[in-house]
């Protein structure tokens, strides 16, 4: 059993998500990140206990109600209180309206969205039972806008920032902190490497690629706000992003 | 075979959508109203015949791809081109986030937004073709902000507002109109009358309800707009309503 | 005494203003156009007046506060009961922040707001005794958000939107229908024919620019609103727009 | 000369200006708080230097760009490099539009708006220059909204934020990082304590009312945000408020 209990990363499966959980885990946390192939975790893991830290890697299709059922059941009985939740599932993969097919565009909400409702409620009726606990949905520009090529992911965006201002307005009373953190730029991640070399070549020597560990930190910053000033919402973008 | 063509309004079980097939009635067009059982649209025909109109009454689950596909094809080739394309499906259950059914949580999802996506794909791939026509999409304040208890809802109409804008960007520049209209108030409906007899009795007289035809005039004016100036948003409101 | 009483346009110095004074006036009311130099609105009240309608033209800062209560006590007294408000001041004049000068930025909010208040306040108290009347401000994309260039713009027109929206809020209870419009893209002037010539020429012919009389269109349109369905809020963009 | 240059806080009357100077002096910073009347500065000096830091109170009235110039003249030659600016003039007047004095809504707007432009401006000058610096203005609800009673506090605010978005899409790129906090909830002061005992008594042992000390502490975050993460927008309110 952990002294500060668990701190359950859905979505643990990109650079932002690992970042997080090494940042929980650095302050006492067992940090519990969550993909569908625990296999993949084992790097993090291995590196969160390199740091001195403690983690529970944790394998789950955060789409299925059932599965995260158990995930939040097991957490709770074999980890200790989930403290912390952070929701990070992407899925932006643009389309062309007209050319949009319905399974993806089902499957973005799906990844997007709807893992976050089953996540978000199954961890809020924890926390809301104990009075206390931080939820931080990652969210982007398409949170905001709607845009060419963007139905799809904006969609799902809107709508899970509906629900994280739904469940503050709810649960911030109950004391449950839920904060909405709006990622405007491209992330220093190997996707962008491999996908966007040059734009990764001229931005990283300048900061112009957001750090994951910059982003984990002001999701730690939010865990440790004091109750009378909690921050709902936020943006991150690196200072030489035009916006 | 229709002169002017057919408009097609998805979601006419309710007031609004009724008022909007009769208002294009008038106007020429084949009324096409959508539910999911065809009987119940039996009043809204005749009601439209007696008024000099057509209509073509169609029954669809528009949350079925294959039914979806199949209904505008049928409209088509035996009504004529879709001009006029009105998604009105609401879905405005409230709950508690803690005591959401994800059932629920996904059935308003799928009602309120993701029929549209479906409905409003495949209508937009006939207006295209053409370089011409007018989709409207009915939002509700909860299309701008999250509250208590709606959650659901609330990501439902986000998601929906976050389709029509990103399908205004890109289908504008073909020629196609998109349009989001928040109604922001109590409709002047049967439910309305039942549900809140008092609301309705001290606001009725008072015109403190909007009027299905009210909104059905905006929706006939958005389709006319001049292409030098057309309106993507707009809201509609009670002069009396506090906001 | 006119039988529909006034339309008072601060700001008829553009195409805009010009044309809601036109089309206002084909409706039966008497246009009375304000810019600071009455005799520049000659050719606007000849072509009302060839029209079949009547204007009365007049000579105001609308920065002055004595100034207005004379132009409206004025138009009240000597016209009719002002029926329609419009304001419709313009100061779109871009600079770097670093080299904006404070006499710029006072005049630009001094125009573009400060202006609106004054004669929006000194209208209002006459309508709200009334218990009728539409108030209309003309807004931008600077009204709803900053961009580099524009502080001092965008400042002017977020605080106008304000004003507006507060006196929607105030005023439609008491019976005035308080609205403003989101023009997006350029509008057909002469101004963008002389200083744009190929974005005129090339837009011109394909509705790509907005016509002042869609806009006047528009502003109608919200004038005769039923009570129960009023617009605050609508945007207004030609459908080639990149937005 | 110190170290680590000064802190220039626009508005350090009241609580929060002033725990912002304290903050920032407790991390080697010179705090330059400054009011119309130095006098009332001196209680904040005293304590800024009980807790071992260093400050240099200023008289200067922000609304006039003689005194703006003069007084970061003075700071920059005689105290350090202004690396930190922080806006903090509120002015929260409700009155109703028909009733707003308009001496009293261009005073509101030249506090709460025009003294941001001139200080913001005449600091971004030295920043620019020097490729770094954060700036925070501190917005309010009404910078989002306007509200029955607020048309003038709203317009400032609304004003302000359009300001502050405009300086960090200009700035950002040069090094400057500009940030806007929406404080949203009532900031335990005097003044609540004094016009609202009772709201101050039920919520102050509960952390219902935000601590000046907790948004200092974000303001201080903000400057230490590394460059390839900056927020510009955040809200702060306390967990038990309705929104």
């Amino acid at each position: 059993m952990a002294d500060k209990g668990a701190a359950l990363i859905i979505g643990a499966g990109d650079a932002t998500g690992g970042a997080v959980a090494r940042r929980f885990a650095r302050e006492g946390y067992v940090a519990c990140p969550v993909r569908r192939s625990a296999d993949k975790l084992a790097p993090l893991v291995a590196r969160i206990e390199a740091e001195g830290g403690r983690a529970r890697p944790f394998a789950a299709d955060a789409r299925r109600e059932d599965e995260v059922r158990a995930l939040v059941e097991t957490i709770e009985s074999e980890v200790g209180p989930i403290e912390v939740f952070v929701f990070n599932i992407g899925a932006n993969v643009p389309a062309p309206i007209l050319e949009q097919d319905a399974k993806r565009y089902f499957k973005i909400w799906e990844m997007a969205c709807f893992a976050g409702f089953l996540s978000g409620r199954e961890t809020a009726r924890r926390m809301a039972a104990r009075g206390r606990g931080t939820m931080i949905f990652t969210g982007a520009t398409a949170s905001l806008r709607g845009a060419a090529g963007f139905a799809a992911f904006a969609g799902a965006k809107h709508a899970l920032r509906a629900l994280a201002q739904s469940m503050a307005r709810e649960l911030g009373p109950l004391g449950v902190h839920v904060a909405h953190v709006v990622v405007d730029g491209a992330i220093d991640t190997a996707f962008i490497r491999d996908n966007f070399p040059d734009m990764h070549a001229s931005r990283r020597p300048l900061d112009g690629l957001l750090n994951p560990d910059s982003i984990a930190e002001e999701y730690w910053r939010l865990h440790v706000q004091p109750r009378d000033a909690w921050t709902f919402e936020m943006d991150l973008r690196p200072w030489m992003e035009r916006w």
